[in-house]
C-alpha cells in the first residue's frame, strides 16, 4: 500500500513491529515474511472439510430481509417509513447507510452505523476483516473518515464444536480488530452471543463537526456516478463454494476453470477486505454531492435508495458495470441466479457509489488509483428525473482482472 | 410514576397525546384507558399456543457464553483479557458494562454499550421494553443519565411464519422505542437480520463530559452496597413457562400456586421493563463510588467483576438478598437449577449494584422510593480485601411483594 495518509501508514507500522499473536502465526509465512497463507483447517487441528461458510444458511449481507418487508416491520418504530430524513430530530438510517444524532453540544453530531454479516469466505481472519470493512463503509459513504470507536458483534454458532469455536472466533476477532486499526480506530467493546447461525459485525461511531459529514442528498443533473470497487463478490464466493459440489460445478464448468474461480475468489476477498476510507477522504477534496455504499441490495438497489434521498429532482442512469473477471460469464450461465447485468446481484462490503461534479470525476478516479493501486470507474450519470435509478438495457461490462495470489502485506 | 425529572414527565406527556399506533391498539383497554392488557395471540389472529419464548433455546441474557470461555475467545482482540481497564486508549468493556472512547475533542468521551437478549416473556411489546431497559442499564451503571442515540438490533427468527413475524416484530420494536422515549432518547437506526433464534437488543451511546461519568473503580472500605431491583426475574419467567408443562409444574406445585406464579411473573416483567435512570441520577447526588448492572452472571457474578475493577484493595460482602416473593421457595424446591441463595441466578435487566458512602445509603434508598415508588435495598458492605465478592453463608432473604396486575400506565 502506498502512502495514503499519516494514520494508515502509522498503524501499518505498529502492526509490523508488534509480534504476531498466537492466533495469527499459523497463517504467516516463514519468519520475517509479510506474506499470508490462506486458512488451512488441518493446520489448526480441525477436520479438512471444515468450512466457515457452512455455519449459516445465508451469505454476507445479501438476502437478509427484503426491503419491502423491512418497511412493514419497521412500522413499530416509524409511522411513515418513507419519512427517513427527519426521524425525530436526527437522520434515521432506514434504507440509508448511517444515522446522525444531534448532540447536547452545539455543532457536534454522532454518525453511527451497525451491520451484521453471515460468513461468505472460509478464512475466518479474512471474514473478520470483511465484516469490519463492511461496517465502516457506511461511515465512509457519508464522507466521515475518522471512526472514534467500534463495537464488535459476534454471533457464535451453536453448531461449532468447542475446538472449532476456539480456533475460529479468535481469528475472526483478530481480522476485525486489525482492519479497525488499519482504519485508525479501535475495538473497545462488543457482545458475543450464541445462535445457530454464525454472524459477525459491529457498530462504528464517529463524533463529528458538520463539515466532516457529506449528506447524501445533493446530487445535481450533470453529475457523474463513480464506483470504487468491482461488482461480482457474491458470484465469486458462491462459485468458489460450488467447486466442492459436483452438481453445481457442472452447471458452470463450460464457462470457467477452477483456476479462474480461485483468482476471482481472491479478488473478491481482497476487495471486500479493503477500506473505502481513501474514497471518503477524496470525496471532500473533489466536492462529492452524495454517496452510498453498495451491499446486499446490489448496485441498482442502493442507487435507487440514494436517488430517492436527493433534494433535487434527479435520476441516476448506470451505463457501465465493472465486474470481477469471468463473473458475467458465470452469471449468464446460471439464468436468474445472479442478476448482475441488472445491477441487482448482492455484494458485501462493496464500493462507494459517489455522485461527483462531472469535471472532478476523472481526477478523483486517477487519485484513488495513484493512492491505493485500485481502480475506480465512472459508471453512470445523473440527469433530471423523478428520484429513481436504472441500469441501461445493454450496459457495458468492464472486466476487472482477477487476483493471482491470496497473500497480502500483513 | 411521580415526577422524577423534567425529561421523563415530558416524554410521558408526548406519548399520551400521540394517538396509539395500529400495532398498539389491541393491547389497549377501552378508549381513553391507560391500562394495558396482556398480549393475546388470538386477538392478533395467531394460534392460541403461540409463545414468543419458544423462538430461542436460551433465555434473556443468561447463559450466553460462560465468562471463562469469553476470555479465551477474546484473545483475538486482547493479549491480556485481565487488562481491561486500559485497552488501547480507552476503557474496554470486557466483563464490565460500557466502554469509554476518548474523542478528538478535548474533554469529551463516548460511553457506549451493546447488548442482545433472547425472548424471556411472551408479550412482544414488553419484551421490547425489557431489551431497551436492559441495554440502557449499562450506561446508567456508569452514572450516565443522558443517552444521545440508540440503535436497535433485531434478530428475526426464521421459524416465525410471515404472519407471526408481521405481528410480533413491530410490537417488539414499539416496546423498545417507547422505553427509549421514556429514557429521553431516540432509536435512529438499527439492523434486522434473520437467524433461527429470535434476539432483540441494541446499542446505547452517550457523548459525555467527564463529570457525567462515574468510573466504576472507587469503592472504599466502609461503603455499603445498594441494589435497586429485586432478584429472581429468571426464576419467575421460567416457572411461568412451567405452568404450561405438567412435568415441570409437578416439581413445584407444592411450594407455589398458579396465582403466585402469575403475580411473580408480573413483578418480573415490571421490574425488567423499568429504567435504572433515576438511580443513575441519584448516584451523582449521593456521591456513589462505583456501580454495575446485574444481568446474566447473577448478583454475585457482577459483584465479582466490579470488585476486580476497584483501585483500592476492597472486597464486597453480600448479606441480604431481596427476591421476588416465593421465588426462593421455588429455587429451594428445584435443587441446583436456580442458585439464587448463592447470588448466581441469572437476571435480565436487573438493578444497579451501587457502592455508596455509608452515611448516604439510607437517603439514597429513601429518595429512589419517593421518586419512583420502588424500593431499593442495602444488600452488603465493602471491606478491606483482595478485590473479590462473596455472599455470606446464610444470607437474609427479603421477600419483595409480587404484583397483582400486569397493566401499567401507558
Amino acid at each position: 500500500m502506498e502512502e495514503v495518509n499519516g494514520t494508515v501508514v502509522h498503524e501499518a507500522h505498529l502492526v509490523a513491529v508488534e509480534a504476531p499473536s498466537e492466533v495469527e502465526t499459523l497463517e504467516l509465512g516463514g519468519s520475517g515474511s509479510l506474506e499470508r497463507r490462506s486458512f488451512d483447517p488441518v493446520a489448526h487441528e480441525l477436520d479438512a472439510t471444515f468450512r466457515l461458510t457452512k455455519y449459516a444458511d445465508l451469505k454476507g449481507n445479501g438476502c437478509k430481509i427484503p426491503q419491502e418487508d423491512i418497511a412493514k416491520l419497521l412500522k413499530g418504530i416509524q409511522d411513515n417509513p418513507q419519512d427517513h430524513v427527519q426521524l425525530e430530530g436526527g437522520v434515521g438510517c432506514i434504507g440509508m447507510d448511517a444515522c446522525i444524532s444531534p448532540l447536547r453540544y452545539e455543532g457536534f453530531c454522532a454518525v453511527q452505523t451497525v451491520d451484521l454479516f453471515y460468513p461468505l469466505v472460509d478464512d475466518p481472519y479474512i471474514q473478520g476483516k470483511i465484516a469490519c470493512a463492511g461496517v465502516l463503509s457506511s461511515l465512509y459513504a457519508m464522507g466521515v473518515t475518522e471512526c472514534d470507536n467500534m463495537l464488535m458483534l459476534m454471533g457464535v454458532s451453536t453448531k461449532l464444536t468447542d475446538k472449532e469455536r476456539d480456533v475460529v472466533v479468535p481469528l475472526i476477532m483478530r481480522g476485525f480488530k486489525n482492519t479497525a486499526m488499519e482504519a485508525g480506530t479501535n475495538v473497545r467493546g462488543g457482545q458475543t452471543v450464541l445462535n445457530p447461525w454464525l454472524t459477525v459485525g459491529g457498530v462504528a461511531s464517529s463524533i463529528c463537526q458538520s463539515p466532516e459529514v457529506i449528506m447524501p442528498e445533493s446530487a445535481l443533473p450533470g453529475d457523474v456516478l463513480v464506483l470504487t470497487k468491482p461488482l461480482g463478490t457474491h458470484v465469486a464466493v458462491t462459485v468458489h463454494q460450488w467447486s466442492d459440489l459436483p452438481d453445481r460445478w457442472n452447471r458452470i464448468k463450460l464457462v470457467i476453470s477452477q483456476d479462474e474461480v480461485r483468482k476471482a475468489y481472491n479478488r473478491a476477498m481482497d476487495s471486500m477486505s479493503r477500506l473505502n476510507r481513501t474514497a471518503a477522504t477524496l470525496m471532500h477534496k473533489y466536492g462529492a454531492h452524495a454517496a452510498t455504499d453498495v451491499g446486499g441490495f446490489g448496485l441498482l438497489g442502493h442507487a435507487q435508495n440514494l436517488a430517492r434521498n436527493q433534494k433535487a429532482e434527479v435520476s441516476f442512469v448506470i451505463h457501465n458495470l465493472p465486474v470481477i473477471a469471468r463473473m458475467t460469464a458465470v452469471s449468464k450461465a446460471c439464468g436468474t441466479t445472479f442478476p448482475i447485468l441488472q445491477g441487482l446481484s448482492a455484494e458485501t462490503s462493496g464500493g462507494l457509489l459517489i455522485c461527483l461534479p462531472r469535471e472532478q470525476a476523472a481526477a478523483f478516479c486517477k487519485e484513488i488509483e495513484k493512492s491505493e493501486g485500485y481502480q475506480a470507474w465512472i459508471v453512470g450519470i445523473v440527469e433530471k428525473g423523478n428520484r429513481t435509478a436504472r441500469v441501461i438495457d445493454k450496459p457495458r461490462v468492464i472486466e476487472v482482472p482477477a487476483k493471482e495470489k491470496e497473500g497480502e502485506l500483513w
